[in-house]
C-alpha cells in the first residue's frame, strides 16, 4: 500500500472542483465530485430523527437506484429543519448538476453542512454549479479545492489517497472528510466521501462500508452530538479494471485493508481537528465480556466532560476515567480493572486490579503533556476489545460554540 | 407550607455540626447529623458500577437494618477506588461515631465526596468526630456549618427547611445538598440529606423518595457524569407526633407536597450552582407519546454540549435543540414540533410545526441574556410531559475541571 497524492481525484475517472459561491463569508463553500462513468456506491446516514433534506434525498436514491455519477456538497448551510422548500432546494441542486452531465437527477447525491434552520440560498448553488463545472479536473489542486469546499469549523483539510495492487492492477482509494463539531459515535457522524476505481460487487461494497463505519466513524467523538446531516458515501467506478471482487477472497482482503486505512485515517483526522481540541485521545478497553461492553465503556470514557477537561488540564485524574467506565452501562468488575496512560512509548499504570498505584506524578504529567495520549483499560473479564478516538474539552471549544452562529 | 430557618436541624430532635478537620485546604470538610431517637430512613444510591466505600456500607444497612441514628459526611476525599482499606475506613468512621452516641455502628450512615482514588486520611476523621461531637446543636449556625462541611466545588451552601401542618401538628422537613460536578440524571446524582420529624411508615417513605428522586434529582444535569458517590438520604424520626402516615391519604398528600418541594428545591440549587454555570435552564417536553420519550428528549437537550455552549453564548441557535431531541432516542415527528424560549414572562417561538419562524433576533437575545431560561418543546404526539433542569457550559467549567485535582 502506498500513499499517493490527489485525495478523491486519485482514483481513475474521478474529477472534482471547489470554490467560493457566497454561502460562507469568504472561504470555499461548494464542491462537486464527478465520475466519468456511472459508479456503484455505498453509504451510511445519520440516525438523528431530524434529517436534513439531502439525507432524505440520498437515502431514497440508496434504496431505489443503482448507480450515481456525481456528488454536490455545500458548506455554510445545513439545509436542515427547512421543510418542503428545503427538500425542493436539494432536488433543484441535483437537477442542476444532472443537466450539466446529461444524466438523471437521481444519479446525483447531495450533501449540506453548516447552520441548521436557515433557508438554503439555492440560487447561489445553482449559479455556483455553473461556475464550478468548467473547473472540474483530476489534478491535485482540484482535489484540495474540493476538500476545502466542504469545511465548516475545520481548521485544516482532511484528505488522503492510497494505491494498492489487486491482481496486477493498480487500484486507488481516495477520500475527503469534514468535522469538526456535532461529532459523536452513532452511525456516520460527519461528512466523509470516498472514491475508488476498484471493481467490486455493490452489495459487498455496502456491507463493507457498514462494517468499517462501526469500527471507525462510529468510534470517534468530539462532543457527543450526532448531527442532522451526517453521512459517509463511497463511490466505486471499476475503472481500475481489476477482476470484479464479488466474494471475501484475497483480492477483497487487499481492498478491505486499504479501504479501512482510508476511512480510519479520515475518522481520526476529524477528531484531531475536533473543535478546540488540543489532545488526540485513543481509548482502548481490552478483556471485556462482549464487544458491546467494550464499545460502551470506550465511548463513555471518550465522551465524559470530566475526563476531557482533565486531559485538557494535563491532570492524571484517572478516577474520572474509571467513573465514566462505571456508568457506561458496560458490564465489568471494577476490582479487576487495570488502567494505564501511554504516550510516545512511555507508560504509567494508575490502577491495578482495582487498586490505585502510587505513581510518579511527574512522569504522568510528562506523558499527558504530549498531544497524542492512549488510555488503556484492561478489564480481565473476557476476550473482547474496542478502541475509539476523541479529544479534550478546552476553552476554545466553548468559545467556538458559544459564538458559532452569531 | 411555610419556609422556616435551620435546614436539617429544623425538624424536632435533629442536631448537626460541621467543621474543618484537615481533609481540604481550609474550608469545612466534616459534618455530622444526629437524631435524638432512632429514625426510619429512605435512600437512593448511585447506579455507577464503581461504588465508593460509603455507598457499599449504606446500601447494606438499607437492605438489612431498620433504624439509624446518625450520618457522617466528609468532603475533600471520595473514598472511591480505595479497595479493602477504603471500606475499613468507612467502617471505622461509623464505629467512631457510634461510640459517641452509644449505638451500633450499623445505625450510622457515611458519605464521602471529593477526589477519587486517594486513600482516605481516616485518622483525621476519627479525630474530627471527637472534635465535632461536643459542637452538635440544633441552632441555625449548626445547620449552616453542616451544609458547609459537605461542599466540594460548590460556591454556596444548599439548604432549606419548611413547616407544614398535618392533623394539627407542626411537621418540619429540612434538607442540605452538595453539587456541583459529576451531576447527571441517573438515580441519585449528588449528595442530598433530608431530615423530617414526620411519623410515616418506612416503606411508604422509601417508595415516596424513589418516586420523587425520578422527578427531581434524576432530572438534573450539570455535565453528564454520574458520580461514584451519589446518594439521597431521608431520615424521619416521628417526633412531630402526627398520626402515623401509613397510606396515601390526605395527610400523606400534605407531606408529599412538602417533601417534593424540599427535594426539588435542592435539586435545582445544585444545578444553579453547577460548575461554571452562568445560566439556569429548564427544559420541558410536552405532548410526547410516553413519559419515557419525554424524559429522553429533555435529558438529551439538557446534556448537549452544543446546546449548552450556545446558551452560554446567549445565541438562539435553536437548531441544536431540535438536533439534540432528534438523537435522543425519544420518539417524535420533527415536522410536528414547536419550539420556544421563555424568560421573565417573555416568550419567543423559533420553530412551529417543524418550520423555522422568522423571529426577532433582538428579542431572542434579550430573553437569553437572563439567568433563568425555559426551553419548551411541544411535540403534539400524545399527552406525556417531562421537565428537567440544567445549566450552560462555560469557560469556567473547563477551568474548574482542568485544574480540579492539581
Amino acid at each position: 500500500m502506498n500513499i499517493v497524492e490527489g485525495g478523491i481525484v486519485a482514483p481513475k475517472g474521478f474529477k472534482a472542483a471547489g470554490k467560493f459561491v457566497g454561502l460562507k463569508k469568504k472561504r470555499k463553500d461548494l464542491s462537486i465530485v464527478l465520475s466519468e462513468v456511472p459508479c456503484d456506491f455505498a453509504a451510511t446516514f445519520t440516525t438523528n430523527k431530524v434529517k436534513a433534506a439531502p439525507v432524505v434525498w440520498n437515502e431514497n436514491i440508496y434504496k431505489n437506484y443503482d448507480k450515481i455519477r456525481a456528488l454536490v456538497v455545500n458548506s455554510g448551510n445545513a439545509n436542515a429543519c427547512t421543510g418542503q422548500k428545503g427538500y425542493e432546494d436539494t432536488v433543484l441542486t441535483a437537477q442542476t448538476m444532472a443537466s450539466y452531465i446529461h444524466t438523471m437527477e437521481q444519479e446525483v447525491l447531495v450533501a449540506s453542512t453548516g447552520v441548521i434552520g436557515v433557508s438554503l440560498p439555492v440560487e447561489k448553488i445553482v449559479k455556483g454549479i455553473g461556475e464550478l463545472f468548467p473547473l472540474v479536473d483530476d489534478d491535485i489542486v482540484s482535489g484540495i479545492n474540493a476538500a476545502e469546499g466542504i469545511m465548516t469549523t475545520d481548521t485544516n483539510i482532511k484528505m488522503i489517497s492510497i494505491k494498492i495492487n489487486i491482481g496486477g492492477k493498480d487500484v486507488h482509494i481516495g477520500g475527503m472528510a469534514k468535522g469538526s463539531g456535532m461529532i459523536h459515535p452513532n452511525m456516520a457522524t460527519m461528512l466523509s466521501f470516498i472514491t475508488t476505481d476498484v471493481a467490486i460487487d455493490k452489495e459487498l461494497l455496502r456491507d463493507t462500508l457498514k462494517e468499517i463505519t462501526n469500527d471507525t466513524y462510529n468510534m470517534i467523538s468530539v462532543d457527543g452530538d450526532t448531527s442532522t446531516n451526517d453521512m459517509v458515501i463511497a463511490m466505486a467506478n471499476g475503472m481500475a479494471e481489476n477482476t470484479l471482487i464479488s466474494s471475501r477472497n484475497e483480492d477483497y482482503k487487499t481492498f478491505y485493508e486499504g479501504f479501512l486505512y482510508v476511512n480510519k485515517y479520515l475518522a481520526q483526522e476529524i477528531v484531531r481537528d475536533g473543535e478546540g481540541a488540543s489532545k488526540f485521545i485513543e481509548v482502548t478497553a481490552n478483556g471485556a465480556k462482549s464487544k458491546k461492553d467494550a464499545v460502551l465503556i470506550v465511548k463513555s470514557i471518550l465522551t465524559s466532560n470530566l475526563v476531557k477537561t482533565a486531559l485538557f488540564g494535563e491532570d492524571a485524574n484517572w478516577g474520572r476515567v474509571l467513573c465514566a467506565a462505571g456508568y457506561s452501562g458496560g458490564d465489568f468488575d471494577p476490582e479487576q480493572a487495570t488502567l494505564s496512560f501511554e504516550s510516545n512509548n512511555e507508560k504509567i499504570i494508575l490502577l491495578e486490579k482495582g487498586l490505585p498505584v502510587l505513581f510518579d506524578e511527574e512522569k504522568a504529567f510528562h506523558i499527558l503533556q504530549n498531544r497524542d495520549i492512549k488510555i488503556v483499560l484492561e478489564l480481565d473479564q473476557g476476550d473482547h476489545s474496542a478502541t475509539g478516538w476523541g479529544c479534550d474539552l478546552s476553552y476554545e471549544y466553548v468559545k467556538i460554540n458559544g459564538e458559532y452562529r452569531t
